[in-house]
């Protein structure tokens, strides 16, 4: 006998939509993916992706309520609800939820993290994912690689404070609109030149340049024959994905032994890479976190 | 009464090229630009476009001799012309011209810079503007901004090490081509915006926030209306510029206390405020560096 239906999740970024249909406790009855990230709504008609995307679960199950996490909770998608403020749990993330009346709908906020120079940072949908994580309310640190990467300290189940990395989205520029990806050749994994980059990378540790000068090495390794073009592109990768691990040991001020990765397998397998030649411990999080994560700001605010 | 023409120089580049026709002494007679980079020179027809060029030059004064620097004497361009490794001087340089046969053309060598960790790093031209600036054989730090910066230790008028900082072509990519540029309103310089980029730069020192985390603050400092949009742009070069500074004082493992800016007025400027900002002397090296420079190598080669 399958759990009756509870919740309408939804995990809505700037480029897609992920659904899940959830019944009690969290379980993961069905699930969708659908192109309808908020930049791909046709005339920002929300309230129409959303029947498309939850319409047949509404119909089957009626008043069954739903929460959506992501940028469809920024200025740009539905309705904006404000960052909750770091330190965050569940509990501030569910207070700040907001309704779009008429839909039994509710978006949940980001959260916000200012920093010692008083610069802000800013997640949305990583949230849900890390209360997803790390479900069981304990300690640690969450990384979400991709476009914008985020390193979360993670205390008690609760943000504690995250920085956030443009590790995917230097990578795509740079390979696509500078000099650096003209000796580029194919797009395949070099797991040596990876390597090679995230050991670059690591001499960042001992003041042996900084990045505007190492990337230039994605060239120059090329000119001299120091590498082969088809190793450059996962050089380039390795290089910046290593710096980001740099960076983040320098703003948690110690070296990671042990992190929780969390996102998609592709691109969390060449983090996975790093850290272990980098000598951290790296444990991937369930594949469903975002939908365990919204579950759990659902049941906080009471709609579960 | 006008010096006879003694020598056609060249600082021919990617995108563009400069032709001096010079006098004894190294003064400059005419100069010309043109925009004819090897780039853009047609079917790479570089003899076609050194006739157009000096053609006029060479009919009135036959049998001149002529030199050119920068990318023309690179893989991509007329003839290659192997780098000079450092520590390089003008002897050096000299030793290293390349003929192009019936011409009465030479091709200088670009200088090469191999690092302890064994990467390469080049340049093509700028070690002509760079014997040009220290043309009375002294010792400094030289920097050229642009799309690739440079930075030399010169000693006893010979480049002794340098680097390469891809700034100008990571601001081109970073603000064309990621989500940065989104928040940008316009192109005018934002003095504020820019000190302020500085300012964050510096914190780098303090070890609060690496590169691929702080550019994000040029996106959330707008969405946090701690900065007008008109701003933000300038912010990022700033940000751009200040880290050059720093990452470069860490490669000369002190921070410089006085630098010579050679290059283009405008660029010059905003790094002029930077190093003002961050109390670095910064003495600007004469307009026409380049063909001075141009005029020693054919000196020390005895084409002049």
């Amino acid at each position: 006998m399958t759990a009756a239906p509870a919740l309408i999740a939804l995990d809505w970024g700037t480029t897609s939509l992920r659904a899940y249909l959830m019944g009690a406790g969290g379980a993961v009855l069905q699930s969708a993916e659908h192109p309808l990230g908020i930049l791909k709504v046709e005339g920002g008609d929300f309230a129409g992706a959303f029947r498309a995307v939850a319409g047949a679960w509404r119909a089957a199950s009626p008043g069954l309520p739903a929460l959506a996490s992501g940028m469809i909770g920024s200025r740009q998608g539905w309705r904006e609800a404000p960052y909750a403020e770091c330190p965050a749990g569940l509990d501030a993330v569910a207070r700040g939820l907001v309704e779009i009346p008429g839909e039994n709908l509710v978006l949940a906020p980001g959260v916000s993290f200012i920093d010692a120079d008083g610069v802000p940072d800013v997640m949305r949908g990583e949230e849900a994912q890390i209360f997803g994580a790390f479900a069981d309310g304990g300690s640690g640190i969450a990384v979400l690689p991709g476009t914008h990467s985020k390193w979360a300290e993670v205390e008690g189940g609760r943000i504690r404070r995250f920085a956030t990395f443009m590790t995917g989205e230097a990578f795509a520029a740079l390979s696509g609109h500078t000099i650096l990806g003209r000796l580029f050749e194919g797009e395949a994994f070099d797991a040596g030149g990876f390597a090679r980059g995230v050991a670059h990378a690591a001499l960042k540790q001992k003041g042996r340049g900084g990045l505007l000068h190492r990337m230039f090495s994605a060239r120059t390794l090329g000119l001299f024959n120091k590498a082969p073009p088809q190793a450059l592109r996962s050089y380039l990768s390795g290089l910046l994905i290593g710096w980001e691990i740099e960076e983040a040991a320098a703003w948690l001020r110690r070296k990671p032994l042990e992190v929780t990765v969390i996102g998609g397998a592709q691109l969390s397998a060449a983090y996975r890479a790093a850290f272990k030649q980098r000598g951290v411990a790296a444990e991937a999080a369930p594949a469903d976190a975002a939908a365990l994560g919204l579950w759990r700001i659902a049941a906080a605010a009471g709609l579960v």
